[in-house]
């Protein structure tokens, strides 16, 4: 990756003069930008272009090339990054498109490009992007014009029209850049490799993503986890809804997958995920220019009661904590501030405050020690000089003794100041409630890094050999799912309890099983082709007597027989009747990011009141403490309205068995436990069905 | 009200000759704005100010004054207004702040100028208040010098720095106003009064308030609603957190009440209500420019895919449908469009489109009939020029066949276009999810006037006189709260049905009231000093025999006499056991708005899962309905998991009786039935248990 964004000589493929073209558009941005090392342009048709002389082939430069820039059309590419490997170039860039976003050909395209890279051992940023920009470098290797001023963002980004936004974006509110990547079609380098180089660059404070999709969510994800925990990560992720998803997949052909999978991921690994293009640019301000907060609250300083209150509502809104001042910052306040003035927090230093005024009230709340951040509003009211409030703002960027961000509301007259406080580096937003959400954003990543002390996972070992040869026979037989008492065995096999049962095969089994067992008891019906048994008839509960057993053994049979006439039916399975609350336990696996477990209560809960946890594994207790606790219905384990505590430390162990099945046996596609029954305290759980399935076998 | 925003004659007193004093900023306004009518500043020190000759009293001046604006100190406001009142001056202005924002003394001297004002009739603005802005009377009677242009939006504004914040935005985004109200502490005109005027102010086509608190809360919203049926109301009520709140109330001295209250209360009445001052912004230049949409969906045409990507994620989050286009118009866009193109919703006519490109796809989509709206949207590529493509989108405003709305994301490129956009009257967002935000709120607000065509409300008519009786005696009693038996009492004479049962006071009372009702039974204490009866035991259910009764019977009046050693018992009710749903239906009083009907789930919905439904009162069939699905766990009543759907016919008429009883009696303070069980469908409903208290004696 160094020689990508670190090269000391560069070879344009595709150069050319016609100053329309990529190829020459490249180049220029190239010498503009003022890269300091040796440009070689690439056109068997030139002998010189800019000034430069032209090659016919990278294979005619003497002396080795760090990286290429291929802006040849799509048919050539193949060719020239076959010269490439062979020339030992170790980075390459391939702007030119026509791949896998426009349909097959493309996408054989992509396949022959991506074969030679492995053959050689190359780094290929692309297809289909707009290139790489190194401000500390003095390297635009992109085809944009608007180059811009070195600083703390680094941008990664699935979109080459974002790419021009942000830019276009920050040479108006005056941030820089270090690094910016288009990633196009991701035939090799990924956001996971990206996350993993700017993790380690000085140069790089706060890294900003726009993604639509990633297909190596597993290794997207370590690289997030551990970046974030040394500088934040803000993700853009479109295809939230299905109308966006819909979109995204017309777009660069991107698989968005199931956005609830992608609110885990981007969670559970720390990053700060935005829903929108100026929610980016909000945060990306606030953290570029601000040093990390510390532990407290904001203090407010306003010159209209009004945007106070507003302010203060969102600040509920986005959980950010109100300072209450000590009565020391109280007593300072009152005795230079008029009358009419609030003194308690947002402080109002009314209408007619001046730069002065404004002043005293940021310092004096500035030395109260709960307070780790100012926000600065002001309302352009006719007696307010805005310019000398904006100068005196501009006096405290980089200096005060705590940070400060400031919103000026309105228009004409506030843009006037809002230029000063661009200019010396003071975030401003335009409202109070973007004000509010940046630095709730920074704050909450700063509570993230100390809560990032993770509990130990209890390390669980299974029957790993049982369920093998187990999953091994299914297979052979050629099913897909399994019955649920070979579901049941590989829980036992994992330590999960399952209630005392034993299957029978004719009334008279039935009874003894039942007496041996204590009433009530449930019958289920047993079939390895049926694994909706409730759909069938299948399950009779309560049944109370030696006598009712015998009668509801034949009824059950014959019931499913006639509502599942093909399935082969080996008896009935007799059951311990449990009592306690019903979750739901369950592992889905997706294709991209892997194992995600799933836990809610049972019954209406999940079904109809959609209240569900989800979290990739893999899972450390503390994780499944937090997704018990994070339902509504939680109190329900609790113990609400009177009732006894649930054994909710048997649930966690249950769930920390079912997530490492999920680890042991990635052939299992799907694994629901529905329901679990969690006794009272101390008295365990059970798990009364379970539903496992596994990959078809071409996969 | 005709006089205070159309008058012929104003009188400006306090006016003065120092140009920093609001009595002459105030007069000065007046003659800058071109008010064409006669002004006479009130000074008795001056004899002339501003080239006007001045009178040391309203009194002296020869014929009628329409309108005074006061700008004296707060002492001596009282008398300036017994003058106006003698003089015959209809309207009135109080400038002058020092009332009940400033504590005791200032709302001592406020209920004075309250009791002057009833005795004369006049109508009063303020205290505490910037003045009113007439653009169309060409009238700045306000001390900001900001001074608007004239157009279609009258705002309201409980705070004067919300008021210049729009004036100074609406001087950089290019939209007008009709009237500009600022309303100070409310003595007399509130915004239920305003809303009234503009309802029929030809010049207003849409209003925007800010609110803090009101107090006329049934007033306002009566107004609101008729207001909402001609022209859109959109509404920033701050203090909705309870941060917010605290810090609003320490504002302006509102009572910003409970949130859930006005949260009901302006969706009820059919208003917008936004939660920033940028929201407020963005939907009065909508609302402002574009003519009402028709019934349709959004057509989006973009030069980047990502940020239609983006778009259409906010079209999910705001529910505004996106437009699935006709087969003509894919082929139309086929014809024209490069390859590379996406022709589905949203158009992407790619990185190189010019304006031509633009045209040709905004003209196909809105030719398609399914579209109602289009959204264009620009990214700052290398490739295209921004400034025609602005020119285009402004030659379409107020010519298309369809609205358009645009956003040119970016910077310091992107607002070249903006700037055109904004001159030619084409509403412009710098993002794309504020644009979608705001075409939604149009949309919703269309869809609102269609759908106003209220359901009837089923009148009741209850026993008003036998509740009444009851009432009094209770309150003769000096009672507050009313017992079990009382409160059903109410619900029969009402048609709301209570369960058979009796009260026994010995054992064999009990039994031969069991007996009768036929087994179980539900045994529960009757006495007027409890109101929770669980809390002390005081409920027993399942009673199976009369030999358990007998038992139960004593066991329950010993315990709750062990409990509850205080509270004189009547006996023991004895009830049929029900079975079916259980639902809570109830009544709160709002000090301000009235009844607010509240419906849930029993057992653990409302208390651990917060899933209930508010209405405030008067209540059609059609609200009860909306109330009934809106709950999360509505699939339960309908019959979720196999089970019948319960009688929802019946549980909707209950509430219905419930609201009446609310109408009928306000000293009722609350009313709560919980449980109502609500049988299986066709076989009605039953009132459980009865909670009723009324309010204290004083009120």
């Amino acid at each position: 990756m160094k020689e990508l964004f670190e090269p000391s000589c560069i070879a344009i493929i595709g150069a050319a003069r016609e100053e329309t073209k990529i190829g020459h558009i490249v180049l220029k941005n190239l010498i503009d930008s003022g890269f300091p090392g040796r440009l070689f342009p690439i056109n068997p048709k030139s002998s010189e272009i800019l000034g430069l002389k032209c090659f016919s082939s990278i294979l005619e430069i003497p002396g080795p090339v760090d990286l290429a820039v291929i802006c040849v059309p799509n048919d050539y590419v193949p060719d020239v990054v076959e010269n490439c490997g062979r020339k030992g170039t170790k980075a390459v860039i391939i702007i030119s498109a026509g791949f896998k976003e426009m349909g097959k050909e493309g996408a054989e395209l992509e396949r022959r490009v991506a074969e030679i890279r492995q053959r050689y051992d190359m780094r290929i940023l692309g297809p289909n992007c707009l290139g790489v920009i190194n401000t500390h470098a003095k390297m635009n290797a992109t085809f944009t014009k608007n180059y811009p001023r070195s600083g703390p963002i680094a941008i990664t980004s699935q979109s080459g029209a974002i790419c021009s936004t942000l830019l276009d974006w920050s040479s108006e509110v005056k941030v820089g850049f270090s690094k910016f990547i288009s990633v196009g079609n991701k035939v090799d380098i990924d956001e996971a490799d990206l996350l993993e180089y700017l993790r380690d660059d000085p140069l790089t404070k706060v890294i900003g993503m726009y993604i639509e999709g990633e297909e190596r969510g597993i290794d997207f994800m370590r690289q997030a986890t551990l970046t974030s925990m040394s500088k934040p990560v803000i993700v853009l992720k479109s295809g939230r809804t299905s109308s966006g998803a819909k979109a995204a997949s017309s777009h660069t052909g991107a698989l968005t997958g199931s956005d609830k999978v992608y609110e885990a991921a981007l969670s559970q690994s720390g990053t700060i995920r935005v829903k929108s293009l100026e929610e980016m640019f909000d945060l990306l301000l606030v953290f570029a220019n601000l040093p990390p907060l510390k532990p407290g609250g904001v203090a407010i300083v306003t010159n209209a009661g009004g945007l106070g209150v507003l302010a203060a509502d969102s600040c509920g809104d986005y959980g950010l904590n109100m300072v209450t001042f000590s009565s020391e910052t109280i007593q300072k306040l009152k005795s230079n501030l008029p009358e009419e003035a609030n003194l308690y927090n947002p402080v109002d230093v009314i209408g007619d405050a001046d730069a002065a005024r404004y002043d005293f009230a940021i310092r004096t709340v500035m030395d109260d020690p709960s307070v780790s951040m100012v926000l600065v509003l002001l309302a352009p009211t006719d007696l307010v000089d805005i310019a000398s409030v904006a100068n005196l703002l501009a006096g405290f960027a980089g200096k005060a003794i705590k940070p400060l961000v400031a919103t000026f509301v309105g228009g004409v007259d506030a843009m006037k100041g809002v230029h000063i406080l661009r200019q010396a580096g003071v975030p401003h937003y335009e409202s109070p409630d973007r004000a509010v959400r940046a630095l709730s954003a920074m704050m909450q990543y700063q509570k993230s890094l100390h809560s990032k002390m993770k509990t130990q996972t209890t390390t669980i070992q299974g029957d790993m050999a049982m369920v093998r040869a187990l999953l091994n026979q299914v297979r052979a037989e050629g099913r897909l799912s399994l019955s649920e008492s070979e579901g049941k065995a590989i829980l036992k096999a994992y330590g999960i309890p399952v209630p005392f049962e034993g299957v029978a095969r004719t009334e008279e089994e039935a009874v003894q099983l039942a007496d041996k067992i204590g009433y009530p008891v449930v019958l289920k019906i047993e079939s390895r082709d049926i694994s909706h048994k409730t759909d069938v008839g299948g399950v009779v509960i309560g049944i109370a007597s030696a006598e009712e057993v015998r009668k509801q053994f034949s009824l059950l049979l014959g019931r499913v027989s006639s509502m599942a006439p093909r399935a082969r039916i080996e008896g009935a399975s007799v059951q311990q009747m449990l009592s306690g609350r019903e979750v739901i336990i369950g592992m889905v696996r997706d294709d991209s990011f892997g194992p995600v477990i799933t836990f809610g209560l049972g019954g209406i809960f999940v079904e109809v009141m959609k209240d569900v946890a989800f979290h990739l594994a893999p899972i450390t207790d503390g994780d499944i403490d937090d997704m018990i606790r994070s339902i509504k219905a939680y109190p329900i384990l609790t113990g609400a309205r009177g009732k006894r505590p649930a054994d909710i430390a048997a649930l966690k162990d249950a769930i920390n068995r079912l997530a490492q099945i999920a680890q042991d046996f990635p052939e299992i596609s799907e694994l629901e436990i529905n329901p679990v029954i969690v006794m009272d305290e101390g008295q365990g759980v059970n798990a009364v069905d379970a539903l496992v399935t596994i990959k078809g076998g071409s996969k």
